[in-house]
């Protein structure tokens, strides 16, 4: 059984941020350094990436895998559930190093080595053929935009919208993450009650603003604005947000509880 | 690891039949009885099943399930692929006895531990929920069709359809597998020579009939007809079969290769 040791935790600070570079700390003798790119839950997400030497680094990448451009020759393993930004959940992206799969342990089950599916050109099993299909027109449709420059492009421009929406209204809106380690792909908030964010669900809901109740492990809310959000879309929602304080106010809402 | 003994095998006859329950023979001591209950390959189906007493009896049965009605209890654990009868390649069916569960292996990998998935009721992960939705719309078809009994029922229609065809027309037609061990999913057949092998093929996708070709490890023709596949499909497809013959000897082809 390996043994795992932790690099980095921000569990102190309720996972608001994820470390600077130079706060992660590991001993040299290890296999691997592993990090998830993005936290859907938190609203986080590397926006650099750990600078490992000589020790491989692996990535999960499931949900921000192809929402922007990326330097593949840093990473030894990336693996990532396409359900996010490729396509429907079954279907997972591994993008592994020769040298890497080369040092894999030997004598694992068959299906948990990537060798076996290296060996056989990923059909050692009848694969998921469907979600490899809209897979393929998921990754036409990115390259129709641009590929993954313009992809990351429309995403800046996505997030920044949210986050300036957020920040613009710093006494209704609260960003649930450090500023930078801000989430292109989920942006956090809490408002002032909990009533508050219930009403803010409901009310644009009616507006056809769906999917906005945060995780519930933390609460608040969360916009998960994957590739299939367009800008205009999040137009939609800014516009929104800018209007629902005032109705709040009109109704008394925006009150603190007693 | 554990030791596998083969309890039964017509490798000498080119697996064209499976055992009768008396030629089953396995020590009292092993931990289960594994079989799959049809062979799509040489087109062969279990029409009994093992008798096997205290012996846990274990059923790969990916290309027969949802085709016929089953005595679920005999079993300590059926799996199968959805991609034959029940819906997209990607999702599988696990039936399993708690009794057998709970004898399961202690440390195997998470993802190899039915536990892990009985404990979440099938929510460990993200489910692949396209093929589970799909799932879902199979089975309501099933059920319209007057459940598994009304899809048995057509099922012996179609096979006694075919291998009637080939019956009838034993000088020409030969059908792979032994009588008794005959599939009502893959029906095989050889003819004269490859070369009307080919014809026979190319011939019947002319007439929208497709997928013919036996699997590329024995050669010959493979009719595949899995739930989706209808009488009329059949229908089509004998009459097809009755004509080729005649088609043949009158291109002179019909003779034996010098």
């Amino acid at each position: 059984m390996a043994k795992a040791r932790v690099a980095f935790s921000s569990k102190e600070e309720k996972y608001r941020r994820v470390p600077k570079m130079s706060e992660i700390k590991y001993p040299e003798d290890v296999a691997y350094l592993h990090f998830c790119s993005n936290n859907t839950i938190e609203g986080t997400q590397f926006q650099e990436f750990p600078e490992t030497g000589k020790v491989p680094l692996v990535a999960d990448m499931s949900s921000d895998m192809a929402s922007r451009r990326l330097d593949f020759k840093n990473f030894s393993l990336i693996y990532a559930g396409a359900q996010k930004n490729l396509g429907p959940a079954g279907v997972t992206l591994i993008v592994i190093r020769n040298d890497f799969l080369a040092k894999a342990k030997q004598g694992l089950p068959t299906m948990f080595t990537y060798k076996t599916f290296t060996d056989s050109k990923s059909l050692y099993n009848t694969p998921p053929v469907f979600g490899v299909y809209i897979m393929k027109l998921v990754l036409e449709w990115v390259k129709s935009k641009g590929g993954l420059a313009g992809v990351e492009k429309i995403n800046a421009s996505k997030k920044d919208l949210l986050y300036s929406a957020i920040d613009t209204a710093a006494d209704f809106y609260k960003g649930s993450a450090e500023k930078a380690s801000r989430s292109w792909m989920n942006v956090t908030m809490r408002l002032p009650t909990e009533a508050l964010e219930d009403k803010f669900v409901a009310d644009a809901k009616k507006e056809g603003l769906l999917g906005l109740k945060g995780h519930r492990s933390v609460g608040g809310i969360r916009f998960s604005i994957y590739n299939a959000v367009s800008l205009e879309d999040i137009q939609k929602t800014v516009d929104f947000m800018a209007r629902f304080p005032q109705v709040c106010l009109k109704s008394k809402m925006h009150n603190k509880p007693k």
